[in-house]
């Protein structure tokens, strides 16, 4: 298998990065954090959610989000839709993607929406065929593909069976997502491997998390078994909600410098994604998790303050 | 290339770790902390420095560390040694092996050392010749071998010449250090790959730096090139003086999980690591750098104050 010599990366940080930040971020801060990303050269942005606000008050401003950034042309700006009700928003808003969701896993299936897989998953075929109606992408999320916190091991042919479900929906892409960063490259392999047998290959995304630290790894092996697709979060936004103090969301900084020493395209600025970096970490207060943008601005900074 | 079925994880933190370290930390928690490491498995353990204490004021109490620890048997307690002052330090203290280094880019030697590589590493045949003649082995490290602060890319031809060098001085293990955390995975292949044309596979270690989060990334390249020896610094002890606030070594618990997850034998157990990083941040009162450390402290901690 060769390493894909261009590779897509979804930016995250807006929707999946700041929905468990406590404090509500301020509408104006989320859409100039959307438009810098774009003008940094992202074709894809994870943009907003339309869910209910009462879960997540965090996003409970999606439609002025939306209706606030500068559409950049080819970009696409994605919104996750938990429901008919979410779509609805979401067209609304004119997203150019919806985001649905679904686990690998039967027991955080289970616990967290209290009914199976299965069943998740036939929730959103309204959706999915408004979606299709209304010439709108559809994006498929399977989380906990590579381990679950409450079953841990997760059988590759239950992500197998979400994949083909989300397939059978018309997801235009799916994501395999590490929802709690357990994975390592072995396993991610496997997984990729396998999954590629059932969906077009450049139509899967890697979606890491680098609670453990693997996430770069598993992005590594996720190039050699072909994959052309990554998620990544600017900073890092975005804890572990089953870790407190852990990092969540593999930081793009550090994605993009590896992308940049693999020799793969990207068509993003890394430079303009690490001062966009430091502008969110800075209107959040919150520490920078991404290494590789605290090392560049660290070097931008001596460089700047040395008399050399 | 197939992947080693066991590896060698050489932990650092007692000596690399903590040298940078402005406050002096207690001999006591330096002999707690070589101890600990030890009786949790590792076979090799850099435990200290004999330098001149006016360069490296905190490794002063090299001789007095190596006087209190307990050693385990198979267990090699490595130190660093500049001169051969410091290889009769060495040699003293009973030290099983004897550090020596040298940069692979010439900028850095010139402005660190103010002489050649040549002339940086011919220094340490007098070192050399003794620790042969009193049969104590031989590492040679090094330095900048995926890139340099000041000259920026460092020649592979560069690596090999220093790495040809140091066999000539006797060396049993050579490590290839990516000093300031600069590479990725197709360059640590590349290196990899031309230095075990001179040098046998199983005696090179890689020794990588975390501070643009690629360290993981590249251990797993450099497994796919069937290197079998790692450096690690528990807790990722040690900052990067070439960027204030960046990350530096890699951490023992993310290289132990990441380990784990392929299958590869260490004989080291992570669970007592976890809880010795716990241990040397708290006892220095830094915070802790591993990102699996991290994660499994808070996940054993929420676990005990849960109520399931």
């Amino acid at each position: 298998m060769a390493m894909p010599q261009a590779v897509k990366v979804v930016e995250v940080g807006p929707r999946d990065g700041l929905q468990n930040e406590k404090d509500f971020v301020p509408t104006a801060v989320k859409i100039e954090l959307v438009n810098r990303l774009s003008a940094a050269g992202f074709r894809n942005v994870e943009s907003a959610s339309f869910v209910s606000p009462k879960w997540v008050p965090q996003m409970a401003d999606g439609a002025d989000v939306m209706a606030g950034i500068e559409r950049r042309p080819g970009t696409i700006y994605s919104v996750l839709t938990p429901n008919l009700r979410g779509f609805e928003g979401a067209l609304a808003a004119r997203a150019d993607e919806i985001v649905i969701f679904g686990a690998a896993s039967e027991a955080f299936s289970q616990r967290n929406i209290n009914c199976s897989i299965a069943e998740s998953i036939a929730r959103f075929e309204p959706v999915a065929q408004a979606a299709r109606e209304h010439g709108v992408r559809i994006r498929g999320s399977v989380s906990c593909a590579l381990g679950c916190p409450y079953q841990g091991e997760v059988p590759v042919s239950s992500v197998i069976d979400v994949v083909e479900r989300f397939a059978a929906l018309g997801c235009d892409e799916i994501d395999i997502a590490d929802t709690i960063g357990v994975g390592t490259p072995r396993r991610t392999r496997e997984v990729f491997a396998a999954v590629t047998e059932v969906f077009p290959r450049e139509q899967l995304s890697g979606h890491f998390h680098d609670t453990y630290g693997q996430a770069l790894a598993n992005i590594y092996a996720a190039l050699l078994e072909g994959i052309e697709i990554f998620h990544a979060s600017v900073a890092g936004l975005g804890g572990c909600p089953y870790a407190k103090g852990a990092t969540g969301n593999v930081a793009t900084e550090d994605v993009l410098y590896l992308l940049q020493g693999l020799g793969i395209e990207t068509g993003i600025d890394l430079a303009q994604v690490v001062a966009i970096g430091d502008f969110i970490s800075t209107s959040i207060d919150k520490p920078n998790n991404s290494r590789a943008g605290k090392a560049l601005l660290a070097k931008a900074r001596s460089e700047q303050g040395s008399c050399v």
